[in-house]
C-alpha cells in the first residue's frame, strides 16, 4: 500500500460535509485499505469558521475555498455546498487544477452537467455525483456501469422524500396537503420553505440527471416537464383508491414516439397498490428501472439525510481514489445517442379526470363525445354523488343512466392510454361544455 | 473511438451465453459507443456444436475451449458454463493468457474466489461476476464500489427465484410444499432434479460471495450455515400470518460478537410483513443491506433467466473493456479485514417453536423452565388445538391456564433473542421432556 497520503479538500461543512469529514476520520483505516494508500483531510472551505465543528482540526478550516482548489496538492475536491454558484466555479477550477471532483449538487449537474463533463474530460479527471440523485441509494453507478450492456426503456423514480412523507401521511391517515406538510415540516422533513420539494423541482433536477445517464443523451432542466404536489387533495386520494391505487410524486424518464426521442417528466400520478414503489413509506426513496434485457429492476433507501447521503459521497471518493492511483478515470459523460427530447405533449400515458357536471340527462353523452372527438378512448367512466368518496359510487351505463334530478354530480372518466396533447385539447374542449361546471382533477395513471 | 476490435470469448451457449451473443450483434453499436471501441465476438466454446444456434456464425463455435482461451489475441473471456470444472481450469488459463474474464458462476467463485482474484491480480487481469448473485440485479458492484466507503453490517436476501415462487406460492394459496413445488416445476421456475434450490446450496452459494464482499472477508461455501425449505408446511404459513409475518427463504450475512467476527447462512425465516423484503413475489430476487451511514437499502429484481442474467455480464463486459483501453484493472478482491467466520451457534435471532406437548396442568411450566435454564427468554406463549389455524388460539396465563382435558395441545413459543447455541440446547432439553412429544417446528424470526 502507498503510504503518501491522497488529498482531499471539502467545500461545505454542513449536514453532509461533516458527516463526510467525521467518517473520514473514524473509518481511515478502512478507507486506506479499500483505496490502496491514506486519505487525509486536507482543507475544508466554509462559510462561517467560527462554528464549532467537532473532530475537525481548526488549522484545515478556510473561508477561502478558491484558493483551497487551486492549491495544486489536492488530488480530491468534494463539493457539498449545493446551489450554482460558487459551486460551479470551484468546481472548474478544481478540474483545471488536476484534482477530480466529487460532487452531490443535483441543481448543479441538471443545469450544466455537459460542461462540467467536458472539462473533467478535458483535464483527464473524474467527475462522480452518486450522492446528487436519491441520496444513499446506489443509483448512477448501476445505470451507468451495471446496466451498461443493456437498454434502459424506462425510469419510474420516487426521488424525493419530503414529497413522499406527504403524500404517505396523506394516504394513510386521510389528512389533507396542508395538515401533511405542518406534519412534516414539525418533524425536520420539509424546509420552512418547502417550495424546491412540493413544487418539483428538486425532482426535476434529478429527472434531468437519470434521463442522461438512461438514454446517453443530454437532458436538462429546462427539458423536465414539472407539476407540483399542492394540488393534491384527501378526494384525489379517495379516487386512488377506489381504482386500486396510490398517489406518488414521480419522476419519470422514458423513451417515446417509437424510441426516436425522450422524455422526462416530474407530476403526481396514481399507481397500482400493486406496483413496488407504491410500499415506498415515509421519507424513503425508491427508483424502478426497467430495461430491454434485465426486466424490472427496483433501487430503494433513504434519499437524504447526512449519513446517507456522505455514504455515497465517500463510495465515489474511494472510486475516484483508486483511479487516481491507478492513473485511470472512470466513464464519463455518455450522450453519444443524443436523442431529441420531446415536449410533453408526446408523453403516452393513462388518465383519471373528476369532473363536476350538471345532473341532468345527456351530460355523459356530450362527454363521451368530446373525448372522441379527440381520439381519447374511455376505459371506464362512474357518476359520485357531491358527497365523494362516501362509497356510494354508482356504476353508469352509456345512454345517460345514474342521471339524479337536480344539483350536481361528480364524473369520474378513466381514459386509455392517450398522448398528453390528446387529453390537454379534451380537457380543454370540457371546460367550454356548459354542463361541466368543472375540473375537479386530472391525475396521470402510471406504472401499469 | 478505436476502430480495432476487443474480441471477446464465449464459453458456453445455452440461455444465458446465446442471450450474451444475440445483444452482442443487435446493440454492437451501443457496446461499442460505450466502451469506446467495437467488441468482436472471436470465439464461442460449445460442448454440443451440431446444434443450431441462431445469430452465431458457425466458423466461431468450437469444442474447444482450452484452445481458445490460449489463442492469446482474446481481450475479455466470458464464462457462463457453470460448475466447478472446466469452468475453474479454463478461467485460470485465460487469466495467463492475458485475457480478462467475466463470469457468472456462483458455485466456482463461492468455493474457489480467492484463488481466481490472485490470479487476476498476478496477471493484472480484471475478474468480474456481478450475474454470479441475484441475476440481472446490480448487487456485486453497489457492494464493492458504491458502498466502498460505508460500513456494511448485515445482508438480507432472497437470493434464490424457485424457492421464493414456492413460498410465495404457498403463502398466497395455503398450498403445501409438495403441491408448489410441482407447480414450480410445471411453469420452468424449477428443475427436473430441484436439490440445489429447494436444499438451499445455490444461495449458501450467493451468501458466500455477499458476505466476502461486504465484509471485506474471504467467505467460502463451507462457512455457509445452510438449512433447505422442504420442511416448511402450511401450518408455518398460518403460524406465521398469525404474526404478522410471512416465511422467506433468506440468505443472511452479519457481523457477531459485537462486530469482531462475520456469519452468514441460509435457512427459512419468517419476516414481518411490513419488512420491504416480505412483498417480494414469485421468482424475483431481492436483497436488503444495512449499512452503518446509508441505513436500509434494498436492491430488487429478476434474478434468474437468460437475458436478465445476460444485462449482468454484459454490464461487466463493458466496464472490463473500458479497463482494458483504459490500461487499467478494476476492484480486485478486497478481503483486508480478514474477519473469522463464526460458527452457527453465535448467531442471535429470535425463534418461534411449536411444541406437540400433553394437554395437562403443569405442562407450560416445565417448559418454560426448560427455556429458563438454558438463558433463552420468552417473549410470548400461546396453547393452540391441534387443528392447528382454526383461529382458535388462546392466549395462556404463566401457571397454567389454558390447560384441556385429554389429548394432545400444541404450545408456540416466540423467544426474545438468544444465540443459537443456547435455542439448540433448549430444544435438545425440551426433546426429553415426558409432556413434550414432539418439536413441530423451529423457525427463526428475521428483519425486526
Amino acid at each position: 500500500m502507498r503510504t503518501r497520503p491522497l488529498k482531499v479538500a471539502l467545500l461545505g461543512c454542513g449536514v453532509v460535509g461533516s458527516e463526510v469529514a467525521r467518517i473520514m476520520t473514524t473509518h481511515a483505516d478502512d478507507l486506506a485499505a479499500r483505496i490502496g494508500a491514506p486519505v487525509e483531510l486536507a482543507g475544508v472551505a466554509v462559510r462561517r469558521p467560527s462554528k464549532v465543528r467537532a473532530g475537525i482540526d481548526p488549522a484545515l478550516v478556510t473561508t477561502d475555498a478558491t484558493a483551497l482548489v487551486k492549491r495544486g496538492d489536492i488530488d480530491v475536491v468534494v463539493e457539498v455546498i449545493g446551489g450554482i454558484e460558487p459551486a460551479r466555479a470551484l468546481i472548474t477550477t478544481a478540474l483545471e487544477h488536476g484534482a477530480s471532483v466529487v460532487s452531490a449538487n443535483k441543481a448543479l449537474l441538471a443545469q450544466d452537467g455537459a460542461a462540467l463533463h467536458a472539462a473533467a474530460e478535458e483535464h483527464g479527471r473524474d467527475l462522480y455525483y452518486e450522492a446528487a440523485v436519491a441520496g444513499a441509494i446506489p443509483l448512477i453507478r448501476p445505470l451507468r456501469e451495471s446496466l451498461a450492456g443493456d437498454k434502459v426503456n424506462r425510469v419510474l423514480g420516487i426521488v424525493n422524500g419530503t414529497t413522499n412523507f406527504i403524500l404517505d401521511k396523506m394516504d394513510s391517515t386521510g389528512a389533507g396537503y396542508q395538515e401533511a406538510l405542518d406534519e412534516a415540516t414539525a418533524l425536520g422533513y420539509a424546509e420552512a420553505d418547502p417550495t424546491a420539494d412540493v413544487e418539483g423541482f428538486d425532482a426535476a433536477a434529478k429527472a434531468a440527471i437519470l434521463a442522461g445517464i438512461a438514454f446517453h443523451t443530454r437532458v436538462r432542466l429546462d427539458d423536465v416537464h414539472r407539476e407540483g404536489m399542492t394540488e393534491v387533495t384527501a378526494a384525489d386520494f379517495r379516487s386512488a383508491r377506489e381504482m386500486g391505487c396510490t398517489i406518488k410524486l414521480l419522476a419519470i424518464c422514458e423513451r417515446a414516439r417509437g424510441g426516436a426521442s425522450v422524455t422526462a417528466r416530474v407530476h403526481p400520478a396514481m399507481i397500482p397498490l400493486s406496483h413496488p414503489l407504491a410500499s415506498v413509506r415515509g421519507a424513503y426513496n425508491a427508483v424502478f428501472v426497467e430495461s430491454d434485457a434485465a426486466g424490472q429492476l427496483m433501487f430503494y433507501g433513504p434519499g437524504a439525510g447526512g449519513a446517507p447521503t456522505a455514504s455515497a459521497v465517500l463510495g465515489d471518493l474511494v472510486a475516484v481514489c483508486r483511479n487516481r492511483l491507478g492513473g485511470a478515470t472512470g466513464p464519463g459523460e455518455s450522450a453519444y445517442a443524443a436523442l431529441p427530447v420531446s415536449p410533453m405533449g408526446d408523453v403516452v400515458t393513462r388518465y383519471h379526470i373528476s369532473l363536476d357536471v350538471a345532473d341532468k340527462p345527456g351530460v355523459l353523452a356530450q362527454v363521451a363525445t368530446v373525448f372522441a372527438e379527440h381520439g381519447v378512448s374511455i376505459d371506464t367512466v362512474r357518476q359520485q354523488g357531491k358527497n365523494q368518496g362516501s362509497g356510494d359510487a354508482v356504476a353508469v351505463e352509456q345512454g345517460g343512466g345514474g342521471r339524479r334530478e337536480g344539483g350536481e354530480a361528480s364524473l369520474v372518466v378513466v381514459t386509455h392510454r392517450a398522448s398528453d396533447a390528446s387529453l390537454t385539447g379534451t380537457v380543454e374542449a370540457l371546460r367550454k361544455l356548459d354542463t361541466v361546471r368543472g375540473v375537479a382533477s386530472i391525475m396521470r395513471v402510471e406504472g401499469e
